[in-house]
């Protein structure tokens, strides 16, 4: 499998996923504001790697402070990470990210600046390292959710090009795989982007696990028919009570699953649960271009200048999860007590 | 608005469905057959469309059959009903008109076959002006379901070019919008063939009816926000309890809508009710070529040989429709009674 996105000499370079798979191309970064550019224009997406990406990208800007004094450095490296922090909203892994390098940057006041902009390099790369772990763990700790003989439906990417590599969906999918269950995925197109016929559908062929992709709408008549026994996405940001945002889609995966007595998971690392929000109608939910939906291969599809509304990702109510898969073990309803318990771990 | 379908001449002539709204280009039937092709690669589609060509395009092959005799001609033209019978097999109104038009053959025995094939043309001219009639007043009916400042969801076109004219799902928008109110519609792309982008929207924008393109994604987040106030769909075949299947993605919806408590019409003529059929599960649905899901523009999207399943259409259970929207007046659960009675009128 291809990374994600890694260190690059002195610059960092993500696989360009919009390019995916017709093509495998680079995408560098020389300074952090590619990173943000890259965020942006979903070079690189999916709420880990977003977290990853944001990391690697302070390093790279904090490299690039000339500064005498660790105020003036400090001064500095705020504002990147102001700048960072608008990249794209939803996913919270991009502030968990942005925290936890600007905490370290703080914990080092006393340290000459180089020090401080070596740390920031070898915590980005930590970050990385963690994320491909704790995707294992929650890999592991989810397939035994998965029975032998299951037919899984996903949406959109939550494999290793959403994360610094594995996945959390797809790790769960992968881990049930390795141990030698038998198993079969159907992926939802989820357009607009298609992340589901472009990229979920190329990782499992890579690693050779039978998929199948389908129009999103065909998603509830295929639970209807009793042809997929469960479903498993990942996160983008989790609420203290449960509510999950993530893809545009979801909800209505969740609903249907309910509908059809099919269990919906949800699998995301903690870094994803967001303690200060308390429901998921409070997370900022970005609204994308019309011509993601409008424009397909540059040409304009629908009558001209046509209304479009493109909202990025949806909130599924808790009561919709059967349960969350995370490193640190499945939790279930009521959610607001587990949830608090899995922060203070 | 531009004709769905017409006499030209000696030939009959469809709007090209398939390359809508870039370009208006006329599809002109020579023979029976280039009707059926027509038909099948979704130059025409609709059900209410597809039954007035299979009547225009039996009409057109009739001409071409030479015979001496009533019981030839019968021969050959019973050949040719069976074919167009082939053409595509969920929307039950082909049968419907093929019916019609091999009824009026049998009920000729005695008169000259020249006679036959005239008559055989005034029927099809007939059976797409009852459409639009059909249309206006089904139109008419279902407008009072439809309250003043609403926004309404529609997935697929149910409108002027899926029916001789006017529409049926649009039929209604159009009646109410006729009427003076205030409304506004929220039209699903519906993914894979986008009709709602290229054809729903083309159609509203030219009757200046305010719509907006969605994914098919959004639209249960767009319930969920209760930022819809009804759904009004067609339909491909009605069964004899009420089931109803239409394009894939209409169960999602209807389901979506229950769950929101949010009405689900379908808009239908009597023509689309399958008596003969028990329940949903027992209407042939159609699945067709995966290239319509993994090619944009011609490009190939998703990774080389990657499986797809695309089924053409859905059931969706009569428990999760409010209402059927006729001709002859608007039906409500208990519907196998319901329809029994609309069909004995």
């Amino acid at each position: 499998m291809i990374p994600t996105i890694e260190w690059h000499g002195p610059n960092v370079r993500m696989i360009d996923q919009r390019k995916l798979p017709a093509r495998i191309e680079w995408y560098t970064c020389r300074g952090y504001r590619d990173v943000i550019r890259g965020i942006g224009d979903m070079v690189i997406r999916g709420a880990p790697a977003i977290g990853v990406a944001a990391a690697m990208g302070l390093a790279l800007g904090a490299r690039s402070i000339s500064a005498g004094t660790y105020a003036v450095f400090s001064g500095k490296f705020g504002k990147i990470a102001n700048e960072m922090f608008l990249a794209r909203p939803t996913a919270v892994n991009l502030r968990w990210a942005i925290d936890r390098m600007s905490g370290l940057v703080a914990s080092m006041a006393d340290s000459p600046v180089e020090d401080i902009k070596a740390a920031l390099f070898e915590e980005s790369e930590k970050i990385l390292i963690e994320d491909i772990e704790i995707n294992r763990r929650l890999g592991k700790s989810g397939a035994r959710l998965v029975p032998d003989g299951a037919t899984i439906l996903t949406h959109c990417n939550a494999g290793s090009l959403a994360t610094g590599g594995y996945g959390t969906a797809l790790g769960v999918i992968r881990a049930a795989h390795e141990a030698g269950r038998n198993i079969a995925v159907i992926a939802d197109e989820t357009r607009p982007w298609l992340q589901g016929l472009r990229l979920t559908a190329f990782e499992l062929m890579e690693d050779s696990i039978p998929v199948t992709v389908i129009a999103d709408n065909a998603a509830g008549s295929l639970m209807r028919q009793k042809k997929i026994d469960l479903v498993i996405t990942g996160a983008d940001r989790i609420a203290a009570n449960g509510d999950v945002a993530n893809k545009i889609g979801t909800y209505q995966v969740a609903v249907l699953a309910r509908e059809n007595k099919i269990p919906f998971y949800v699998a995301a690392p903690i870094s994803t649960i967001d303690g200060t929000i308390k429901n998921g109608d409070l997370i900022p939910v970005e609204q994308r271009g019309p011509e993601e939906i409008s424009r397909f291969g540059g040409r304009e599809m629908g009558p001209s200048g046509v209304s479009v509304l493109n909202p990025a990702f949806d909130v599924t109510p808790a009561k919709y999860v059967s349960a969350i898969i995370t490193e640190k073990g499945i939790i279930k309803s009521p959610y607001r007590k587990a949830i608090r318990g899995l922060l203070d771990l």
